[in-house]
């Protein structure tokens, strides 16, 4: 089987699942490591008994496929501060996969990695994950076989990072963990086919985990996260205390789900419906995982002569997989 | 909007879906019907008050374009009798969508349409439809990202056509519809995580409303049928009895449906996994959608100037859509 030579851009949580991942793969192995952190990584690597690849300093400019080459590069950094520098820096070495995920922006991104990735005849798959991503994918299809049908995503439960982190900005708060809970009888409503215009806050709730720190006023931090724009005010939240040993035994993990609901009335007093529903272990490994089978794709994509941007949307599935087309037309359809 | 001209080969339940299903799509429009009984057609048509399209007799060969010109021709007809030689026959005058559903003929069917269609130089989408089609997609799809995961697919709530004609064949047997039921219980351990290695007839129970002949012996019936091998043996079978009024009213209808689920332990103790659902109203309305959504994308992919035989898992998914890739990218992602 060819051999996809994978660099990891940044080595946190969705990091150390690409790494994970690329040893799942047959096809695949790890070229090296770029990070800010070298010696954060070795250490790291070396405590876990783990071999250490090539590790690349990222805050050093230049020609980064001198110092590590690789087929494609994955880039694991987070979308409000990194992704928009890394992915047009790195999209000039390398084809490139990424996780950008901020709905909004997701327009002006593409056209800047596009930009980039076509001057450095590169493919960059972007906005990759379960959301954008296969959620994206699920809902464009059933758009196109379901004309009129109406789209529901839920999220959860799991654990949102962006509301933990804006819960762990409150003043007297030592950590937080924000579970996102949607609102089961609502869920299933939808499900019935009933058609209801909701809000984000009107289908789910908010769960948040905090310990305090010492001494610190809690009503004031209830009052305080309960009330924060956008994050918190417009949900049903919940608020609980608990020890730091309590955060780690139980919270450590990254669970996270949810589910899309298309629904069309094809005929009078008739439901079709088509749903896709995701529960994972680990929310940064899940990640991690699409974003490698997306590497497969991105070097596959590039090697029949493409160039350019691209989403989930773009590439054929078939891309995706380690298998053959024999093998597919055999034993998948 | 630029308008894609298709033209319907076969008018049975499949090629009506499909003649709704471009009323849904302004994108489309029919070209015109190619069938063995263009007056049935018109008779039928007219006595609905529509207006009657450019109908051609399919049993009259030659260059088909020259009586019809189009841009996709989408074929109707069954797996067993029609499809292995219309497909290669229509590949040559038109870009071509099928739901050939054998599974296990679908690698040498392919590889039939594809010459066909590479020598005519157009596309031909083969196997479309929910299963091959959409449940394909989900397989693939998910054994790529979820490298080891175990699949497991349910059909039912459903009419089954197979089925439902074999009952037929029973002597003394007037009518006849066989459900296709999925053992919620088993289903429901699947969900939660539990490892069985189960065949269709452990997954599924089958119910059969038979409309017996007068004077039939429906003891006989009931032995015949539960007794047919392949069918109806392996499975627990049970046989109802109803008058013809009953089978119009409650049973003319095809309703069918299923879901896909997949699952890996990705962590020890710990589980993700994905689901892909569906229920459909009608089944040959919902093979048709399909089909329509991939006659969109024949037609592009052959634009491009690709030629051959492609499934599902070839056909990048925003091809299926009618929306632009900005449209795609600032509300769909």
């Amino acid at each position: 089987m060819s051999n996809l030579e994978v660099a990891i851009v940044g080595y946190g949580n969705v990091g150390r699942g690409v790494h994970r991942a690329l040893e799942e793969n047959e096809d695949m192995s790890l070229a090296g490591i770029i990070t800010r952190g070298p010696e954060r990584v070795k250490k790291e690597l070396e405590g876990k008994g783990e071999t250490v690849p090539t590790l690349v300093d990222a805050t050093i400019e230049g020609d980064f496929t001198e110092r590590l080459p690789a087929d494609v590069a994955v880039l694991c950094g987070g979308s409000k501060e990194d992704l928009p520098k890394q992915a047009p820096l790195f999209a000039r070495y390398y084809n490139t996969v990424d996780s950008f995920d901020t709905h909004g922006n997701i327009p002006d991104y593409y056209d800047n990695v596009n930009r980039a990735a076509e001057r450095g005849g590169h493919v960059s798959i972007v906005s990759t994950g379960w959301d954008p991503g296969l959620f994206s994918l699920q809902r464009v299809m059933a758009d196109s076989y379901l004309p009129g049908a109406t789209h529901n995503t839920f999220w959860g439960p799991g654990v949102s990072q962006g509301h933990s982190d804006a819960a762990r900005q409150v003043e007297g708060v030592e950590d937080a963990r924000s579970y996102t809970l949607p609102d089961e009888e609502i869920m299933e409503e939808i499900r019935a086919g009933k058609q209801l215009d909701l809000s984000s806050a009107d289908k789910h709730r908010r769960l948040v985990y905090v310990v305090a720190e010492e001494g610190a006023d809690r009503e004031k931090i209830r009052r305080e996260i309960k009330n924060m724009p956008e994050y918190f005010k417009p949900y049903s939240t919940e608020i609980e205390f608990l020890s730091s040993e309590e955060m780690e035994t139980d919270h450590s993990n990254y669970p996270h789900g949810g589910v899309v609901f298309s629904g069309a009335q094809t005929s009078p007093g008739e439901k079709t419906s088509v749903e896709f529903r995701c529960q994972w272990a680990s929310n940064p490994e899940a990640t991690a995982r699409i974003m490698v089978a997306c590497a497969r794709a991105a070097y596959r994509l590039n090697s029949r002569g493409c160039s350019g941007a691209r989403t989930i949307l773009q590439v054929p599935p078939a891309d995706l997989s380690p298998r053959s087309h024999e093998q597919l037309l055999a034993e998948f359809m």
